[in-house]
């Protein structure tokens, strides 16, 4: 890998109170989770993101890159027309370890296109997974620099940062400097499958304007990027030229990067998008790497009163076209959704998508439930994402506190992650993934027992949950009291339920003493 | 009032970007909005809850408190009665001028018993305000100290700062030192409802032991708080003794504090609860005063595991049959509902509870919607108070990031309220609010057209949100710059919508100049 001028470090070692554990496969594969360790004696097992990082045997050498995965198979096809012909892949059965679901479920899935397993053959240091609506929801995190911050350094760094807090995938959204060179730290560092929008490098290409874009230019850039490992790829392959006329009512127009930049080489050269004529051409490439499409909804809504219009909707009947076209190359697909979108309008999102694209997994950003709150963004969408989620979205895009304001920093992507991963597990909750309740219920189990440090170990965020709790009680008795800051000892609501139910089972005891002292009679109740 | 050691000192001053205006009423009542100044010369006014704290006009004299409304008449019976008999009292004049809408509607909603007024008539201080889900969805913000942390300045200081950022009613839930003082300053001083919970003052009367406690004690109690001036109270008197055998095999047992304290005390005396035995005596009192009933949910689930549960829906039955019992006194009742309940079991919520308490306005603490987020609970409840509210609960208590984990501090307290402003104005969208969206869109216009102040002063939080942009574009000149660093200046696709719109707008010129070329002929469409 090229050297690069800054010094790359990121954190490593175990999330607190877990450690890194791996189910071995009959090929070698090694299924990694995160065990928490539970001061009952027993563990519980998580799914995990994090890669080699958390892992403290492992040995990280961020110039070397990750070590590539045993299974992964060149020259064969796509895991779609793979799963068609009725193979359960490597990728397949680490993927069904990792879900605790059946290989059956995931290879039907796959070859009924319902569910992609991004894995360009190129990038054999991710750990394979799925986005699809029967499995657990994934949380994708956009990091990238622009050109007005940001280094190849922080950007490696907030990718191990993302993926340690839970991010499912990464995009690298960078724009700025040395495209190719961050990606290939990432893509050669990451854990996850790792997306790009290829439109905007080749942007770069011609120094930011649109109108010099070629078609031969953006091809070119797609296989370099396939190439070099890009897992999917954002093509904004349904924003048509008569389209556009439906944007210009908008309170907010175009708001996607893609979406624009298309809209203004379709104007200046009076003709139809290069990405959808050339259409046919690009899935041949994709299929020679596996590479997932994210067929990019370049005409999403920026605003709640923009939110299903139109020009959002008839975009989405385009990419039902291209969905077609795409599976019929044997293409894996996803489609991209909104945006800004009030609550009540949702749901008919989901359900359209699902029509008009075959059920390919959707993978949504946000949506916004109020554009009121800037810098509190990612709340306004991890609201939005919850319940788009719930209507069966397959991955959703995070936002960060720093939407609409500024580009994030370390901070703010894990704040957008765990945002995130809150919305994501609401989702499987609310839908009974079958292993989703599993950590609520320890966690809960936990907190009524007073196990503080189970609590925070079981927790998203362990380091954040004990630092809170020190702040008002940082003695280290306090980590087993019976009581916390919030309450006090004599308002304990729990503390007191223990003794509630001490003093029912011993009401209970006493009843039942009473009984055997009176014969053990029976008396049939007077109304049922 | 008695004087406290501690200074107390509270934040005044206008939110930035905005200044404080009134409505004249006939009656010489003020109906304040926050104005919110663009640099388009336009304005736009918004509902507020900030008292005479955000008028840079007004003098604040903490020791003297604020100076009472015009328009309390004592002994004319409570604001249920008074509209039963097709009243327009002056507390709903000025509910109808600040939510924009008819009189007539508040008074019928208010006989309905489907809107609570909380007005105690010895709380002139406190701006009129209604609770029910024909108006806009309201947040309460829990402050008050405990036996571990805080002070009387403490907490005059929070009740000033959630008030600022949108509390629409506060909550004292004291349990520590100085309850009655606490209590004092904050009714003094508050431009809005006061609640409290009366069993955590009598429980710090009898030393923390709940079996000592007795209805005359807690009778008194409730006096001594209705003279204060408190205008809504929590009481648990659905809790009765053979539901107590519901909640032995739950995860987390009961957590409502009132309702732990009154378990312990029934099981105890093998007894009743006094509060449900002289629940028609509670309702003498409390019409006296106006105070409004919030009928407690003491069962209510504390984890995910114990939703919708029969003790918690067994206690709704007889919240019911109190509702119907303080309306009988002519006394107003809003029931307070969960807790932590997962998102397919939410609406469930809001239907039995309109069914059942004949649609008393519902109170819900979030709820949460997974339990595995400890120091992230805003985000995990915001989204069950989006959803619970779009459902039609009026009134949201917040929960802050310290929820299971410690006492909130100030910073906590208005990241509560923001994330819970978040929730009601996107349940407000949702459910068409009449004024809801002009916010939204005004927001939206101000950031496509990149008015950058205007942006931050439409916000919830102009402050927070100024300063994230300023991290990486801290200059004047960036605040009118058409782009931000998110994207940079070449790819900032509102820019280029821009552009988008502009060239599409000359195309059409150019088209119509053409048309008119040709003679103005009409083509008709092939297919249509």
């Amino acid at each position: 890998m090229s050297v690069v001028s800054d010094p790359v470090s990121v954190t490593t070692g175990p999330i607190t109170g877990s450690s890194k554990v791996y189910r071995g496969l009959p090929d070698g594969a090694r299924v990694p989770f995160r065990r928490v360790h539970l001061t009952t004696g027993d563990h519980l097992d998580l799914y995990d993101t994090s890669g080699p990082y958390t892992d403290d045997t492992a040995t990280i050498d961020l110039a070397a890159g990750l070590p590539a995965r045993p299974g992964v198979v060149r020259d064969r096809g796509t895991q779609l027309q793979r799963a068609r012909n009725g193979e359960i892949t490597a990728e397949m059965a680490f993927i069904a370890e990792r879900e605790g679901l059946p290989a059956e479920l995931v290879r039907d899935e796959v070859a009924r296109g319902r569910a992609v397993i991004p894995a360009n053959h190129h990038h054999p240091e991710s750990e394979p997974m799925i986005i699809g609506k029967a499995f657990a929801v994934k949380v994708n995190a956009n990091i990238g620099n622009s050109a007005v911050t940001s280094s190849v350094a922080e950007e490696v760094d907030k990718m191990v940062w993302a993926t340690r807090w839970g991010a499912d995938t990464i995009m690298d959204l960078s724009t700025g400097r040395d495209i190719h060179l961050t990606r290939e730290w990432i893509l050669r560092n990451s854990p996850v499958p790792v997306g790009t929008v290829p439109i905007y490098q080749a942007l770069e290409k011609v120094d930011g304007d649109p109108t010099r874009l070629t078609w031969e230019m953006y091809r070119d850039t797609v296989i370099e990027q396939c190439e070099q490992g890009v897992d999917y790829m954002t093509v904004h392959a349904g924003v048509l030229l008569r389209y556009i006329p439906l944007t210009v009512g908008r309170v907010t127009g175009i708001v996607s990067r893609g979406g624009s930049i298309m809209a203004a080489w379709m104007l200046a050269h009076h003709t139809e998008s290069f990405l959808y004529t050339h259409f046919a051409e690009l899935c041949e490439i994709l299929a020679r790497y596996d590479v997932t499409f994210s067929l990019g909804d370049g005409l999403r809504p920026g605003s709640i009163a923009d939110a299903n219009d139109e020009a959002q909707f008839a975009e989405l009947r385009t990419l039902g076209e291209l969905t077609a076209i795409a599976k019929a190359h044997g293409v894996q697909v996803m489609i991209e959704g909104p945006g800004h979108v009030p609550m009540q309008k949702i749901v008919e999102n989901v359900r359209l998508e699902e029509e008009l694209c075959d059920e390919a997994p959707f993978y949504t950003l946000g949506p916004l439930t109020t554009d009121i709150a800037p810098a509190y963004d990612h709340i306004t969408s991890a609201i939005g994402a919850a319940i788009i989620a719930q209507a069966g979205t397959a991955m959703l895009c995070y936002v960060t506190p720093k939407e609409h304001l500024g580009l994030p920093d370390r901070s703010d992507v894990k704040t957008g992650v765990i945002a995130y991963k809150i919305a994501a597990h609401a989702a499987d909750l609310a839908k009974a993934h079958p292993r989703a309740q599993e950590r609520d219920d320890a966690l809960s189990t936990a907190r009524f027992e007073f196990r503080w440090h189970d609590q925070f170990a079981l927790s998203l965020d362990p380091d954040t949950a004990r630092e809170f709790h020190d702040e008002t009680l940082p003695a280290a008795p306090a980590k087993t009291a019976h009581f916390c800051s919030m309450c006090g000892p004599k308002f304990c609501s729990m503390r007191i339920s223990h003794d509630v139910r001490d003093a029912y089972e011993k009401g209970m005891a006493d009843k039942s003493q009473e009984f055997a002292d009176h014969g053990n009679r029976i008396y049939l109740p007077l109304t049922t």
